[in-house]
């Protein structure tokens, strides 16, 4: 299994579990991801889930050796179609969800972060949004998710210039709800999910409906596989995405 | 009367006015408060709105003594509609309104707040939401107003946690658009009022509906009624109430 | 011409060309820019536009020889129309704009900013707000854009009020993404703009057009429209023109 469950009082602990590859995200995660939420979200007695990565990152987004296999685009849009799965099982889970991000939270683990009601960072954290830089454009929702954040000129700024913030930056910026020292972080989600665990579930799960009425993940997660599957297409994506193994080396 | 209207030359001062309760909202002051906007709404020389309270708090939000009071859905569902009607009417003010909050805004005085276009506080302002931890979810379109000043993160936060935001820090979130000493608050609203009633009128009100085009309170607000109905049955709402009424003892 | 186009490898600098004036937009202008912006938005070796003012100022609005000029509803409107096009152009060119902002932004040279993917301000730069003022509603795609950047509490303020940022209230703001000294504005802009000529086009169309998906522009441009065609023609923007043209005298 690429993501482990754990199951503490009324809070689901789930963690992606592919340390030797920074938790990269590969099909197969994308598929037990949102099986594992899709089967917790029909736990009526789950007040809250945590998101967090084994080890020393919290998840480097894209598999490279993914990224280096040749595909067509029907296979591209396949694959996207899971990632849009996964993040939308995160994002419409019924109950309160809150990223622990420790280390690098890199394309669509900016995107698992984004997709979490309350983001919670280590000193450590820091957000990669490179997609430009690949030839490619934002996606795992982070088209609409990081605007609804960070408002449309730091979020362009970020995505068309490509850019990393740190967890200070990422606070600043409004990406982040706290910044913690990195030895602290799950003892501080811990409490957070504890006071969850408290509250009435039925309003929690009223209340989380009721402010995310106005985002619209479902079409921007669609446009974004649009745009996605053609840009892999091009030789600019092709070139960069050379250029960029290349330099990475034979890391997976 | 639970309202009190004051008209200085172009500008309406509306004052909540059970101060032995705190301001708190019951059914007839929800009444009142909308019907006396409803007829300030037809006053072609008015120029802006001033809401504030009697006493020393801003409002305190639903009145205990409705709270404790047993009632069928169908009554839970009138009430709730008398205060979107409420809210409506303050947010669809035709001039521009002005909160004067000192002291606690507490859930729907919360709301009231957030309803008026500009948000002044007194530095013993603080903004208590507190509605998962009585089992219910936000009303009196906080589920709209505030992530439109908020973001959903800072938002989330607040609404599923529960918690008091002080005049600082509700600042800081953008929540509130001034903080000024106690003894200057008034003098403060009035210097903004008298500005706006040198404005041109039919301005002030195309500016107005011109930005709020982009707020669907309306849909927001029957959702919040619909989730509200439900979470007033729920037996998790009923513990957590007994528990507050406990805690207040005979209050009101 | 009113408006000059530099082509710079990759990049277009799109200049404002009446310094006299201190880049007063007038009819001929928004025809010329918005015919300039519909040329280069079909050439596709371009990466990203620059857009500044020739001279000391940015774009010090709507021209007040035209303001003084008596005109029919019918041409009030086609005059806002030729506005709406030019800003509708410049909000969805195919490719990045930075605005690079030195002096005055005001009116509908705030408008052109905010149409703007990235608002780079030197420290001389002020953006000024006084519709209400005039006697007039924002018009140049400001009651949607500046809400965007700022939220609605603070847009009102400003708005509503009237009234001038400078470079680093508007950052802190929102409204602007980075403030430079003036002698660093056109090198630092430049600096991105070649960032820009580097990344893949597709990718940076993509990105573009997927973070604006969630600002519904024409819609509010055409509400504009009919808003100020009909302030236009009362009597507060009358007696305040006269007396704002009073003030100014045969400035231009």
């Amino acid at each position: 299994m690429t993501v482990v469950v754990e199951r503490r009082d009324r809070v689901a602990w789930v963690i992606l579990d592919r340390p030797a590859v920074r938790n990269a995200v590969d099909l197969r995660m994308r598929v037990e991801l949102a099986d594992a939420l899709d089967r917790l979200a029909g736990d009526d007695d789950l007040h809250a889930l945590v998101l967090t990565g084994r080890g020393e990152t919290f998840c480097a987004g894209g598999d490279l050796a993914e990224l280096a296999q040749p595909r067509t685009p029907a296979e591209a849009a396949d694959r996207m179609a899971a990632g849009n799965r996964m993040i939308a099982a995160l994002h419409g889970f019924p109950v309160p969800t809150v990223a622990a991000v420790h280390g690098a939270a890199a394309g669509a683990g900016c995107g698992l972060a984004l997709a979490c009601d309350l983001v919670y960072a280590a000193a450590s954290a820091r957000f990669v949004l490179s997609f430009t830089g690949l030839g490619l454009a934002p996606d795992a929702g982070a088209s609409v998710l990081l605007p609804a954040r960070l408002g449309p000129g730091r979020t362009k700024e970020l995505l068309l210039l490509g850019g990393t913030l740190d967890a200070v930056d990422a606070a600043g910026a409004g990406l982040v709800d706290r910044v913690v020292p990195d030895d602290r972080l799950l003892a501080e989600v811990e409490t957070v999910a504890r006071t969850l665990a408290d509250r009435s579930r039925p309003a929690l799960v009223a209340t989380k409906r009721l402010v995310d009425r106005h985002v619209d993940l479902a079409s921007a997660l669609a446009a974004e596989l649009d745009a996605q599957v053609a840009l892999l297409a091009t030789s600019e994506h092709r070139a960069a995405r050379d250029a960029f193994l290349a330099r990475k080396g034979a890391r997976t």
